[in-house]
């Protein structure tokens, strides 16, 4: 099957209307903490608080998402108020003396936990850059571009941070140089900086050479310093809708690069390789946890469908399609697109469950919660709303 | 319905065979590290072995079983020497140079990883001891007791152990009290320590004192340090088959205080409340994770069945109703063994299944990893057989 032009507006028309009649309003105005600022996110199914904590990560994922809004869709003042907020209540609570940030504050912004990773630093560099593209303020710019200078430096300095590991078994994990491709992207597209693409050049380069193996057809989550397969069980657990993530974002660079071959042939394979091993053929869906080798994994919830994997192979399906033409992607999008507004959207009260059994029902309804909020599937629905404008412009 | 005496020799006859042709036969001798000492553990459904790391707390938890089995079984050289290996490979290569203990290393004793938890120390607590006994070595005893001392610091001392979070909420949890009555009482039955009772009386009235709940019918998990609810989802959040397990360490001391009414009444109240939350109505088995208050928990494998939490009621129920003759219990008993036997049980290859989905499929084919081993399973089998030749013989 393809996609007619027809079927790409009306997508196109989708993905607008859930992302701005049906997403967005979920959380917005209400999520807005009009007392100590920043965002009350974690909501049961309806919408209804459950808790005023407040996830570091998403104080600042939030504040990206409103500030892309008003960058990229309308200049609403609510949105560039509502960002401030995020971004006021980062600066006022979320650091730590020592420059790095908490991950899981109280409501008032008193610190609950610190954690050895630096998501919390690469969701404040992105809600940053946005936030002083839409707001004009050169002093969050210069803000924005420090902190991404500190997360280079955690990402490429062994030891740095605190390790959770001995140096008995080095390991490396993919998500350290994806999340550095996608925080430089999100840089360089609003306030620029010039290191980003040298920086992105030899992330990508890392995954290429040292996580994505042709012999076997797969993606690796984890491997040695020097790429070779760690033959344990955590070495060998595959997370198929974080490589497609991964995939996606090697994608967006080859259309940055003004459509590189090279790098839309990767993102191409990596996409093929992980859902062809991450597709559940019996029930629909991506599975979340796989063994390289088709053993048992440590996790005993490996089956389970999360939400945020299918915002990313949606994301990673239509690009594909978009920039390649191949049938196949079309073929694969509707599939993903079927299963996850079919069986994540809560029709009823808006926005998306995130944790479902393997047969597809809900095994747990809060919307919102310290790793779950606005952020994947808005940025799914607004990421293709953009590149189906551009598609359909051309 | 209640349990008859032929009924009783069933059962005794039942778990007897469990455990002497099913489970130990799964694990041993195939497990033993004839090379480096220590233990294989990590293995497939059919037994093959799956990763050749080992788990410090299944390396004490192995040959805690081993000399236990020597102990109050047979006394097997083979069972002696295979508990001999485990607390020789535990002092060559488990102890950090701080005299803590190390939670994960390699075959050959290297460490991967350490944890600001003293589990590890608490399961070569009752290693050490019940080998010390076993071997009548006087050396281990004493080692067994000057770590129950240092375990008992680390359980009694706020801060010693690096916190996982911040001052600024302060919570305890029940593990710690639980964990610590069981490690005394294992102490006391094979080497004597005169610390002993004392301490189980402090944290059973700390149980008694911060976690149970009378009013709402329910064991907390984890409470302020005054014993009050902590309300947020952490806070909240109960684990049925862990305070039933509780329940039992506690029953556990009534009988060794010849029956004390007020133990037996705790611990039965214990049972009550969160059998009462936990037994799933609709499928059977125990829940894993419930919301005090019925929210949206923050775990998405909330609803999973675990293999644990049934060892630990099929002790509890099995215990409450021989020592209360209260019908209730037998009918408990009945409905978590057979839900076990059926469901866990792998009749083909032995041993149990550790992770059901709710409706009971397996979710997980390990019979070994990091968390699960030859402990609960047999434990579970073991205690059952000792207790119900007691109450047979009585």
């Amino acid at each position: 099957m393809s996609y007619t032009t027809t079927d790409l507006i009306d997508l196109k028309d989708f993905y607008q209307k859930q992302l701005l009649k049906n997403t967005i309003p979920f959380w917005f105005p209400r999520s807005i903490d009009a007392v100590h600022g920043g965002y009350l996110l974690m909501r049961n199914q309806t919408g209804e608080l459950i808790d005023d904590d407040k996830s570091v990560w998403f104080q600042g994922r939030t504040a990206w998402l409103l500030s892309t809004l008003y960058n990229t869709i309308e200049p609403k003042q609510e949105w560039l108020n509502g960002a401030k907020s995020g971004i006021d209540f980062i600066n006022k609570h979320c650091f730590d003396t020592d420059g790095r940030m908490f991950f899981h504050v109280t409501r008032d912004g008193s610190p609950i936990r610190k954690r050895r990773y630096y998501f919390s630093e690469t969701f404040a560099v992105i809600a940053m850059s946005a936030y002083a593209k839409a707001s004009g303020d050169e002093k969050v710019a210069e803000q924005a571009r420090h902190l991404f200078g500190e997360c280079i430096k955690y990402a490429t300095t062994p030891g740095l941070l605190e390790p959770k590991y001995t140096a008995v078994r080095p390991a490396k994990g993919i998500g350290s140089p994806m999340i550095m491709i996608n925080t430089a992207q999100q840089i360089r597209e609003t306030i620029g900086d010039p290191r980003c693409d040298e920086w992105i050049t030899k992330w990508i380069a890392e995954i290429e050479n040292d996580f994505v193996k042709h012999d076997i057809e797969c993606v690796m989550e984890q491997v040695a310093p020097d790429g070779s397969i760690i033959d344990h069980i955590d070495g060998r657990t595959l997370n198929p809708g974080h490589a497609i993530e991964g995939a996606w974002f090697i994608l967006h660079e080859a259309k940055y690069r003004n459509n590189d071959p090279h790098l839309i042939e990767l993102g191409c394979k990596m996409l093929d390789y992980m859902w062809e091993r991450g597709w559940d053929k019996e029930h629909g869906g991506i599975l979340y946890f796989l063994d390289v080798y088709g053993n048992p994994v440590q996790e005993y919830w490996q089956d389970m469908k999360f939400w945020w994997p299918h915002n990313e192979v949606i994301i990673a399906t239509l690009l594909a399609y978009t920039m390649t033409g191949n049938e196949k992607y079309a073929k694969w999008h509707k599939m993903i697109h079927d299963y996850s507004y079919s069986k994540f959207h809560d029709k009823e009260n808006g926005e998306w469950f995130g944790y479902l059994h393997r047969d597809g029902s809900v095994a747990q309804t809060a919307k919102g919660n310290l790793y779950k909020g606005p952020f994947h599937l808005p940025r799914q629905e607004w990421y293709c709303l953009q590149l189906l404008n551009e598609t359909l412009n051309q």
